[in-house]
């Protein structure tokens, strides 16, 4: 929610001479992600999204990034392209940052998703799913299961302060995913971080997908498990089976997944809340007093995680 | 530098249907004022600065600052107007704060001001003072000279930890000032606060002014002397006397002042270095440490300051 890099009209003059989209008309800081800087650029050719990639982003990964984008597009998925330079490339540098420019996607996020809402998001994620089948990149998971338990080192001694028996229950949560976890779900390319602020919709329909900046390889199943924690609670905290079924649904209209990765959903749902729920507590314990990006409560996924350690089966989520 | 108020669709939706700009098709938080919450939204109607005003900016003082961008765009200034709603009004509530619609002035900051350009913002300030001399509201200046002296009261205790000496120079300094005001300046409305970051530029082109949430009645002068002090001094703390000179001529050419108000600019400036010296203070001393909005060194005024207490007359900035 903040820009950390202040780019001066005169490095944005002359880093737009590399490109073919005109001159400068404005460009605004937007408070937009806590990861990175993005202005907000309009020139004689239109708008566009400059993101310069701060620190948390790891360069290496940028080019997975930009090029599955550009990947997902070419396949018809509404989501941001880049723009390539004269000389073809997406990523460049600008004020000692790796930095790009993204085309820009009209639209607007939701905070009190509908039933319907929650269809056509499974929709897209399935079609995003099915576009990225043929991609050639790869990417592993940081935040996937082999890294929760490291995660959790740097938080277990602090962590009944923020919840009492916060500590034993994430350890016997880890104990119990790492040795259920599900070992053949199908893999591909997943966004890994579809929550309503990176989905867009105009007049009630979706519009298109953000934010690609934690896409890997990993089970299509866990991904949609993450919309599942991400879409399907209510405000204080309930679950909203109708809103879980209709997700599932859309997603399983597009694309039917096998019939074990549908059932593994209950252990998948409780992993995605202790990914949440971990990198929650870490930004809650080296919380910064008095800064403006405020740390998001980490309870709140752990009363989801509570309410999928008591799903039995996929019926748990609106499925039959 | 952020956005304080989170505004949801849902909310802005329905706060659109008060007015007549069409649907939104897009809004963005963006990082501008230090102030204020603002939003960059894009109707099909065009886009447009949605302001939410919080805690720093006075309720009652807002007619006053709306009233005035009307005034001045109907006089021919480039500056934003409010957009009224269905029902005349400029200023109405959103999300529990005084909020308003003002039309996007298209243009960027610059860095490094130009000598030319220079002469261009003396223009533009004399021209908001002339269509400004009609305006029948009324708003003291909140940061003027009487103010001063309670605001050091505030931090003359710790002032020597930020510089050696600064508490007695400014004991010094308020003195001086007090006792050596020039009481008859011609008066009107003044901006208060035209730093780069408040005047946009298209193609090395003065576009436009904006962010009137300084203004108020004040010595005509004086904001001139404000201007120098945010215009004329080169990165490494040097003055610069052709920039100075630029920017009062430019002004002058349109707006004459009397010969007394000229010869004033000495102690005018001493007293705009000195407000800027104490606003700083103040908020550098009630820093939040890691906050992201990073308060400004005060001392690049302290140095300022040294400057204008060495300038005799006129001459010093370049007039003859």
């Amino acid at each position: 929610m903040a820009v950390y890099t202040e780019v001066s009209l005169e490095d944005l003059e002359s880093f737009l001479l590399q490109y073919d989209i005109g001159r400068a008309l404005s460009y605004k800081g937007i408070a937009e992600g806590v990861e990175n800087s993005n202005y907000l650029l309009q020139t004689d050719h239109g708008r566009f999204i400059l993101t310069l990639y701060e620190k948390r982003v790891e360069a290496h990964d940028l080019p997975f990034f930009l090029n599955l984008m550009d990947h997902l597009a070419e396949k018809g998925l509404a989501c941001p392209v880049p723009v390539h330079a004269r000389d073809g490339k997406a990523l460049k540098r600008l004020c000692g940052r790796p930095a790009a420019i993204i085309s820009f996607l009209e639209g607007m996020c939701i905070n009190r998703p509908t039933e319907k809402q929650c269809g056509q998001v499974g929709v897209t994620v399935a079609r995003l799913h099915l576009a990225g089948l043929d991609y050639t990149g790869t990417r592993a998971n940081a935040l996937g299961l082999p890294h929760w338990r490291p995660l959790f080192d740097q938080c277990a001694a602090h962590a009944d302060a923020v919840a009492p028996g916060l500590n034993h229950l994430i350890a016997d949560e880890l104990d119990f995913l790492e040795s259920h976890w599900p070992p053949e779900l199908a893999q591909g390319v997943i966004h890994a971080d579809l929550f309503p602020d990176n989905v867009f919709f105009i007049d009630n329909v979706c519009s298109g997908i953000i934010d690609f900046y934690f896409a890997c390889n990993d089970a299509l199943a866990y991904d949609l498990a993450i919309c599942i924690n991400a879409w399907c609670f209510e405000r204080g905290g309930e679950f909203n089976t109708t809103k879980a079924r209709s997700l599932c649904r859309g997603y399983l209209s597009e694309n039917p997944l096998p019939h074990a990765d549908i059932e593994a959903l209950p252990i998948l749902c409780r992993g995605a809340a202790l990914r949440f729920l971990l990198t929650r507590l870490y930004d809650w314990l080296n919380r910064i007093e008095g800064a403006l990006v405020k740390p998001k409560d980490p309870t709140h996924y752990l009363e989801r995680l509570r309410f999928h350690q008591k799903a039995n089966s996929a019926a748990s989520y609106g499925l039959t």
